[in-house]
């Protein structure tokens, strides 16, 4: 857990998702407390901290795989908000989730919109200081 | 052929792909035609020409949907070009591939790589006139 | 919204959907109403209102390829309703479900009869004058 | 081989692929013979000889399918086929195949096409006794 | 029903599920029965009944073939639960599950380790006699 | 590559696919050599090498699972042919495929099969010495 890939992972990981990346890692805490480990070693680690593509452009990469995938919402939303926190608008992931519709059909477009939807009406509910 | 929405089309797939694109319109053009015309009109023309997102944006969003999707290296290779056109570096296309892996899995990561290997490597046994 | 491909799209969605489809637009209004537009006039204004295919036929080919995706429940179920109001019977319904388990394998098949069980119970406890 | 289910199978097949399905035996003869013999019972034996649906709405259903999977061309040519086999034109697979962009994506649709084209140029340059 | 197919399999299905597998029949008993008798006939009374590999060694392949399709949570769960009764330890089921992040993704993979940890957690429920 | 991890990835790679692994490798080196280190380091260094699951239960579910994604044949067939090199039979082998038929449908069934067949031909061809 000391390692420079895990500091580095956990220093990534929360410039783009601040606290909230916590969450899965309790969540796996019981059941593959080394999986938790990985994610924040691999991805947050290793790729995300490459340089070369800006914060932005990397999570614009994820949204539009996640929508493509289409199988987890739970991921996708988690990677929207990471995009709102590096400097997409609001705008700018809506036309990402649009553009999808074009490769991975428009019912990836539209479930991937509404994720963007629930997300958004979440944070006009919430008071600023989150 | 002459409506908005065509010339729009026409004029982004160009602004993208160059004179490559026509190759797939012609390919299309004994079986298909009106879905030559749909690919101009809807793909291009109404949502790559809506703007918000810079091309390279966008590029960058179309080549991490088609390495998840893992069944269009021909579409791939096309919009690896067309990033490669809008001002993505090699090393840029590159790293979107190598980051599919965490969503899309290592297969689909190491095929994208695969189709940006071809495609560099005939970009570089092309005189520069072409 | 005055475009021959909207008017033509919104009598074609009508045709098939009812006033179902009006919940979708109004989901969509306040985040992207532009891919409200689009849905009207690309799929149903472009593509459903070509002929050559029965609407009946038409609806076959989109239940069977969301039963292969997998991953779009709510479109699965509007497009069963939409099959039935053009003339699929429950029968027909259940059949193109049961053969997508060749195809996209048994638990898309399942999960599509289950779309379609929990749709044909919601029917049979609406009264008659829906 | 000589059960109820594979006889009625066998003779499904042929009226959908005529000797072509053959082919697909034989090349399973060495590695898999029982896997051979269970495509001839369950999907023709069990599903495609249930009646309800037409042959050709059976087809209509198969080759949206196959086109949404978009990892199965050879699949799909068999059955595009068979789609001409059991009465469907070349006009309506391509109607088929395009339908599909709005489900499946531009390319799973493009590519579904480029494999009816294919098809159709070989069947244009056979003699009229195959 | 009677048939040394369906016998067989209605063995193999209680051998690996229990009798939980009933429930799925009996949700299918009014829209698809023949769908049912066809799930005991064709993956448990042809397939799991073959031999050659364990049932430790199918279900370690079933739950890959899930985790890896993404869309099917239900059975997922069906069968790490199946998996367990066969054999396989919790343990043994996290590594699998993790192994997915691999081939078809991390949130795949996250995904089907959330199936799990709700599986075993409604286990660690039950009192014993269950 | 000198570190912890990358000796162990380098020996459990070379211990399920002796010297073809690094093929791979090289194809990678000019394009995206951080990326073959990543291959070696993270499936093979960390999760190969867990333990847990024995090196044949880990091979069945890799096979499993590309069998299922279906776009990865040229990674299906390095890890049929690790299988057999960790212990599986052909026999063995081709269970797991036809098994997925249930799961991915036939097309990914039969499309494994054939990528098996096509290797089980080529190591016939082989001098033993190979």
């Amino acid at each position: 857990m000391n390692s420079e890939r895990y500091q580095r992972g956990q220093a990534t990981l929360s410039s783009i998702h601040g606290h909230v990346g916590e969450g899965v890692m309790k969540q796996l805490a019981d059941i593959a407390p080394d999986f938790a480990r990985m994610i924040i070693e691999f991805p947050y680690g290793d790729i995300y901290s490459r340089g070369v593509l800006s914060a932005k452009e990397r999570q614009i990469a994820t949204i539009a795989s996640l929508a493509t995938l289409g199988h987890a919402p739970t991921e996708l939303k988690a990677h929207i908000q990471g995009g709102l926190n590096v400097g997409c608008t609001r705008q700018e992931i809506v036309e990402i989730l649009m553009q999808m519709a074009v490769y991975a059909g428009f019912p990836a477009a539209l479930n991937g919109l509404m994720v963007a939807k629930d997300l958004f009406a979440e944070l006009d509910q919430k008071p600023p200081s989150d």
